[in-house]
């Protein structure tokens, strides 16, 4: 018998597999040329948002408590900066390897994590917050990063053609 | 003392709200004129956008069990049929009308939502397959429509200057 909270880990992480497998079909699909582009006239390129999606993923790895990150590199370039900073990005191969090391590793971490650690405070969150917070555990963390997914998927799907 | 399953329901819900209150705040900026556009060349426009997350929460009335849709005849047009399909849209100004009145009953409703009642199946799905699949409750279609609405704000985001 299934309980109540792996029915809910279960939904989300259903959400959360659901997208990363269209951003991989996605990205597979898109070109180095087409993934250059900016998403819309004056707005992200394709590389940019797959450069901040990769770094964003790759800190939830610390984040749950599941290690240290791969790339904390990425940080500087893809979370602290804006596309056009001016700072030189990796080559878009080895940013779709990134991904898939990234995408990978959490897929492993989600697939060994015992119920009741969804439900306990991730890293950001302090001790006292947390008792009077406990929404803000480590499966919110991905809830709120497959939200954070589907609104940058919304924008590189533009630049399919 | 909150119960796990209270626990889950604040993190969708809250998850839903802040995207709401984005959803809100960006359409009370972008002006009749911006919403007319396309999100980028050949792409969907703001107000097919606008119709389209209306039209889909309103289905999200008589999906949750909670009563009948207010504005079906949206479906036609910005749900069945594409952007360039050649029917008439309702003017701007109603849409936004739309999309509070849909927006704050979905608030209304989930505020008095007991919290067993989220795990109930929603009624897409037949007692057979919810027997089997118990993640396909009413908590998950909030869970799927906040990734559907983050998909749409990405793109409706680009509108901004």
């Amino acid at each position: 018998m299934i309980t109540p909270n792996e029915i809910v880990i279960k939904m989300v992480l259903n959400a959360w597999a659901s997208h990363i497998k269209q951003a991989d079909s996605l990205i597979n699909k898109l070109t180095d040329e087409e993934l250059a582009r900016q998403v819309a006239p004056g707005k992200n390129t394709g590389v940019y948002l797959l450069g901040h999606l990769t770094a964003v993923h790759d800190g939830m790895i610390p984040l749950l408590g599941l290690g240290d990150p791969f790339f904390p590199q990425l940080d500087d370039v893809f979370v602290k900066e804006a596309d056009n900073s001016g700072l030189p990005f990796p080559p878009i191969q080895e940013l779709r390897k990134f991904w898939i090391a990234v995408s990978r590793s959490l897929d492993d971490h989600f697939a060994l994590m015992k119920p009741e650690v969804w439900f306990m405070k991730h890293n950001a969150v302090s001790d006292e917050d947390f008792t009077k917070e406990p929404h803000r555990n480590r499966l919110n963390i991905v809830v709120n990063r497959t939200n954070h997914l589907a609104w940058h998927l919304g924008q590189l799907a533009l630049l399919k053609k």
